[in-house]
């Protein structure tokens, strides 16, 4: 199975998931309701209800609460999107204006905050605490992340530790919730839903390591966000990160100059210096190690269309070019 | 018993939810904990938290989880001022520089969403649903409320019934809730709970018409924010509302330019229009009305010391002079 064989075997739940999702934002208040339809109809890539999905599929589950479950994680998604957004004071999101260039920092912080308690509400309605802690965890992980994030930016001192906590909060804690939300729902014992969390961690950590190593050299109409924004934003990803540790210490100084100043201005003398040492080999090299891992936890589980899913989703990380 | 009785008789209750408060932001980014402790230790008057303990006393509980949730929702105030700040671009709290003056929005936005989390976190450990469901509902009503203050903001054709809309969420909502998860864990039966969280509601209600009144003749000093900040930030309360509402058409027009043109250049003006009309006594009478309610429903209730507390705290909302 490919990853369109994935989108389209989990199609129907997808839609259901899109539907349940929009009914979250009826009745509002009018700008709420023009906010969210705007965030949520912009083509994210539903990634975290699809690992949710696929994560119940493993456990044959049937329940339409899984539907729910799975708008809850892209609610959660859609929310921290829009902090970000004020946060690194973006104006592009998936390839068009982002909300808090359209409508101003209040309504996008605003919109997050109900975003997320909507999140919690469906969580909560004969909900099970179990689910609600996965999720809050996640949420408190991601906020973390991000700040860790922020303390570092433009710092070259910051190391690739740090990277590895920065993303383990920001990418990789809500695939974690969302794999293990999805074991919980197919009602796995409890040290398989600890494995699923495991799987959905590793799975978000490649993503994110692939996607660093993307904004290396993608450009910006097919990737719909700015090309080399990290750098730009004063982030250090493990592209640079790598190649600053293997440098001779006049490139060193070159980078940490550079990063000191913006970063940007030198990209072409960056890049250059990140092929030298191979940082974005380097970085796909971690991605697919921690894809390993999630194929021979997955090996434990009879074979089944949704193991090949995960499995298809595992390579897709990998084989993606934007 | 008055006021000062309430805070003696709860001190030790007060204490112990600080203490748990305090364990929230230890080992946690050191950026996070300075800014925590920062805002946790700016002299909020923990007013959530006091209803939630004594509500939870009505019934006598004795459990120590009470700590825990009282601490819940005095975090997730915590976190709303924080955002609030950054939506109204404050630069002072309670006496001192706002976190977003401090540190920057996005500092600000973040460490909210850290709160939020670990509210949810505590109250999801071996937690109950149902309380769960009280806080995520009143998280998702106070950014409602938030939204429809902004999407008024300015306007004088804003209403009365926009008014009560917009306070109804961002004060009432976790007052409610306060008082709700209160007497549901001093395992009150739903409808005693649904009637807590009434009352709640209607202090919340009380305490935030008084609050807006005595915007109209607040001093900075002593109030700890400054004077006429509503006016100032564009936000029409009842005060002014009442007013608009029986003023002559001059008035009116008069009343409607300065709103338009910031309203703050023309405040000595407005204020003998408010005075004229009796803007803040009608004001009061609104609030006296919520709290008679309130005192009716809690008759129902047998005489306890945490009875006679709540009908104090009651009688100081509208007795207070801050």
């Amino acid at each position: 199975m490919d990853i369109q064989g994935v989108l389209q075997s989990f199609d129907a739940d997808l839609v259901k998931t899109d539907t349940f999702m929009r009914e979250v934002f009826r009745n509002h208040t009018p700008l709420l309701s023009k906010v969210l339809d705007y965030v949520l109809s912009s083509g994210g890539k539903r990634f975290r209800p699809l690992l949710l999905l696929i994560s119940a599929a493993m456990f044959g589950c049937q329940s339409e609460r899984r539907f729910a479950l799975a708008a809850v994680v892209e609610l959660i998604h859609t929310a921290t999107l829009l902090h970000d957004d004020v946060i690194d004071e973006a104006s592009l999101r998936r390839n068009q204006e982002s909300a808090n260039k359209k409508w101003g920092n209040a309504v996008s912080v605003l919109s997050g905050d109900f975003l997320l308690s909507q999140a919690l509400v469906i969580m909560t309605k004969n909900g099970d605490a179990e689910i609600v802690h996965l999720a809050a965890t996640a949420i408190g992980e991601m906020a973390e992340g991000e700040i860790l994030q922020l303390t570092k930016c433009g710092r070259a001192d910051s190391s690739p530790e740090d990277y590895f906590r920065i993303i383990a909060g920001k990418t990789a804690a809500l695939t974690a919730a969302a794999c293990g939300i999805g074991a919980r729902i197919g009602q796995a014992p409890p040290q398989v839903v600890e494995s699923f969390v495991t799987i959905g961690k590793h799975i978000g950590m490649a993503f994110q390591l692939v996607d660093d190593a993307l904004d290396y050299n993608a450009e910006t109409a097919a990737w719909g966000k700015e090309a080399h924004k990290d750098l730009n934003e004063g982030k250090l990803t493990l592209p640079l990160l790598h190649t600053l540790k293997k440098a001779t210490n006049a490139e060193k100084e070159f980078i940490t100059n550079s990063i000191a100043a913006g970063g940007i201005a030198d990209i072409k003398e960056l890049l250059v210096l990140v092929e030298k040492y191979n940082g974005v080999a380097y970085t796909m090299d971690v991605a697919r190690s921690y894809l390993d891992t999630v194929t021979k936890m997955l090996e434990a589980y009879e074979a089944s269309m949704a193991r090949d899913a995960l499995l298809a989703i595992a390579q897709y990380a990998l084989t993606r070019k934007q």
